[in-house]
């Protein structure tokens, strides 16, 4: 299944995921045929770097983009096209109909094997005012750069923020550095769903001393306009004032293409494929934010738009496209962020999703030092951590801490995947120096303390 | 063979390890008698901070001391006699000769439960001159009181340090930061043999960088001398001036007391010891520096004197001998330190570790970025890597890079106990967020890179 001698390898969609495919494959394949069509103007860019352009860390958009769409064409002789939307993918003709966006023209292109590289795009809900002027999503870069133009050109000086995840957070931090006045409406109790609710309390904390005005447990109702400006953003019990709205509530996989050619889709609704990242139809692949990814502590299919996790699936999909045999063996849930001077990172699962599993759990929190106490710099950490009660087996961790704190989850996202169980895991010889940790690392700590309720 | 009802617990030695084994068993068994013998002035300090205590880092010698001997006696009930030398253990009797110093008595102690705990000392060549005065080493606290006295009272200006391990390098950091002209001779071709020799060969270039000079290859012969003071270090090929003279290379285990009662060694020369911590005499057990460690990936044994192992061995036979059931796995050979802004770590075997054992290897050499490259503050990191070529088992890695790159060792630790094969560890769910690595964490990169050549 994998492509024959100068067949036509064609991607739909240039960011990380199909472009890392696109690479692979043609390092092992010169005599491929490769064409990559990407509906934005640029291709393989760092979308999760986007809140740090905002921000004002990353000066330009450009330097976003880590290869653009002129290299892949003359170092890789990948033909890739941007502003080309693809608009339908016909199985039996095996073609896609093309709209250059540029020329607003169709054309259909033949393909032998083709890859699905489509993403996912932000969550809009449907309610009056969502298409005002003001309202933003952040998903692709003309998104950063319209945020960026609103702050530094339309001069915005409230922003309310829609959803306390990953992006949501960001933007708290990038907003409030350029000194926008920021509200942060979520409609859960906490901040970060996928932290437990203590680990949750210590970022709404950070976030509050960095002055933003939470509003937890509050669904946003409609946005009220003016002039087809937003001017306020009205929740089931607060009307916040803003002339900048950002959505940061989650995004669904773009299968509009695929689930019309007859694609299977999986129980997610994101693109079902193997661990070879091949959809249920022959010569048709798929990876990135639209497909799905087998959970490896849960064992079930779960959605996680992750860039890391796009380009690995990319790598895998341009392995076997190449003759190769790569297996994605999955995720186990590794996520991390910073707000502030403050990391915060977790991993597997968290005590809520065990209970959502039925598993019988144990859990344990502990509050530690980064560094050796008597070592500068230093600063405190907390970390939870979960196991199976019975076997003992490692389920999952979070930590919240500063600096050299939110890396300390690989070694509980390692340990996932090897499958450890708590046992074999309290003298891990972690690297001790004064200045790197306290002689038991802050991990160990709260593993020695879960240990003990086994 | 754990401790009796109301039995005597008698420890030699009272820094890391002892004291954290009397701590742990104190916390299970609160009917034993402890009692605990440091022949220094200090109990449980963190000799691993003495470098950043000459530089200045920490500002009081006491800072160093995590748990002082009052503490311990009131808090803990556990009886800690600083300045009390055991020089004899009588197995027959059941009991120690102890040396009150500060009296200049002796008395024997009974004894039911005995815990060695002497600790190493750093290795004194018998070379002329090295009882002059200016000669350091850098083992108990007096030792770094002793050298910041000849750096801040006797204004010592050319500082020698004889051999390029851990304690060499972060005292030619520390004494370059106190303003003196700082060497550094090391016998073998390069610093740090436990890196390889390019990894190695980074860390000497930073060393120059910071203007420490460099003498690599060179035996030392002899130390001159000028009214019983040090003047002048003379190796094999160079006469280097000296005011002050810092011995680093390596430590023996304090095996003496041990040898002589008959309690028997292993192959490494330390005190042989089961995953209890449990010598092969009954009732009699060691642990810290003085014992051998089982090193996971050679499978054999190896002498490692490190605090954070120390401590897990303390903690192991404390809950041994308070009853419970605790085993030390072994080590994994995990080591880390920083240099200026440089920060250097490995695990596992090195290439020439892993040629030493007759491991049919392979190995790969990487360089990447701490960061997503459009991220600020982010810089360049070395990663080498070693895994076993028919079996793809993961053998060892080593790290060299700015900020956040040392840590990184854990995530191949963590895969060393585990037993990971590289196969499996090329698509870790590691944390990824542009202000923490590249979409590929560097470490990733490298396994990549190993797993072509399996």
């Amino acid at each position: 299944m994998n492509a024959q001698k100068g067949e036509h390898l064609l991607i739909i969609g240039g960011d990380a995921a199909g472009m890392s495919a696109a690479s692979q494959a043609r390092r092992q394949r010169p005599d491929l045929k490769i064409t990559a069509f990407e509906q934005g103007p640029y291709t393989s860019y760092g979308a999760c770097g986007m809140p740090y352009y905002v921000q004002g860390l990353v000066e330009k958009a450009e330097d976003l983009v880590i290869r653009p769409a002129e290299v892949f064409r003359k170092k890789y002789d990948i033909d890739a096209r941007v502003l080309h939307r693809v608009e339908e993918i016909d199985l039996q003709k095996r073609a896609v109909l093309v709209r250059d966006l540029k020329e607003n023209k169709t054309f259909w292109e033949q393909f032998d094997q083709l890859l699905i590289a489509t993403g996912a795009s932000p969550i809009r809900p449907k309610l009056p005012g969502i298409d005002a002027r003001g309202m933003h999503s952040l998903s692709l870069i003309p998104d950063g750069v319209a945020i960026r133009r609103a702050i530094e050109e339309e001069s915005s000086k409230q922003a309310v923020i829609v959803g306390g995840g990953y992006i949501g957070l960001e933007m708290a931090e990038a907003l409030t550095a350029r000194g926008l006045e920021v509200s942060l409406v979520e409609l859960l109790p906490q901040v970060m769903s996928t932290l437990d609710e203590d680990m949750a309390g210590l970022v709404a904390k950070i976030l509050e001393q960095m002055g933003v005005t939470l509003y937890l447990g509050e669904g946003v109702e409609s946005f009220q306009t003016s002039n087809g400006h937003v001017s306020g953003v009205k929740t089931s019990q607060h009307l916040i004032p803003a002339d900048l709205v950002i959505l940061g509530m989650g995004v669904r996989p773009n299968v509009g293409l695929a689930r019309e050619a007859g694609i299977p889709l999986g129980k997610t609704g994101a693109i079902l494929v193997d661990e070879g990242m091949r959809t249920q139809v022959p010569g048709v692949w798929a990876v990135g934010d639209c497909v799905e990814s087998f959970h490896l502590v849960s064992g079930k299919k779960a959605f996680i738009a992750l860039g890391t996790v796009a380009n690995k699936q990319g790598r895998v999909a341009g392995i076997n496209l190449g003759g190769g045999n790569a297996h994605f063996p999955g995720v186990v849930g590794t996520a991390i962020t910073r707000v502030g001077e403050m990391e915060m990172a977790r991993t597997g699962l968290s005590v809520r999703e065990a209970e959502d599993l039925g598993l019988d759990y144990v859990t344990a929190f502990i509050r530690a030092r980064t560094r050796a106490k008597y070592y500068p710099g230093g600063g405190s950490m907390a970390v939870r951590v979960v196991a199976e009660k019975e076997t003992g087996r490692f389920l999952g961790g979070q930590i919240v801490g500063t600096a050299g704190a939110g890396k300390r989850i690989d070694v509980l996202a390692t340990a996932l995947h090897a499958g450890m169980k708590v046992p074999q895991m309290l003298y891990l010889d972690l690297a001790y120096a004064p200045p790197f940790s306290p002689v038991w690392d802050p991990v160990l700590i709260a593993l020695r303390q879960i240990a003990g309720k086994l």
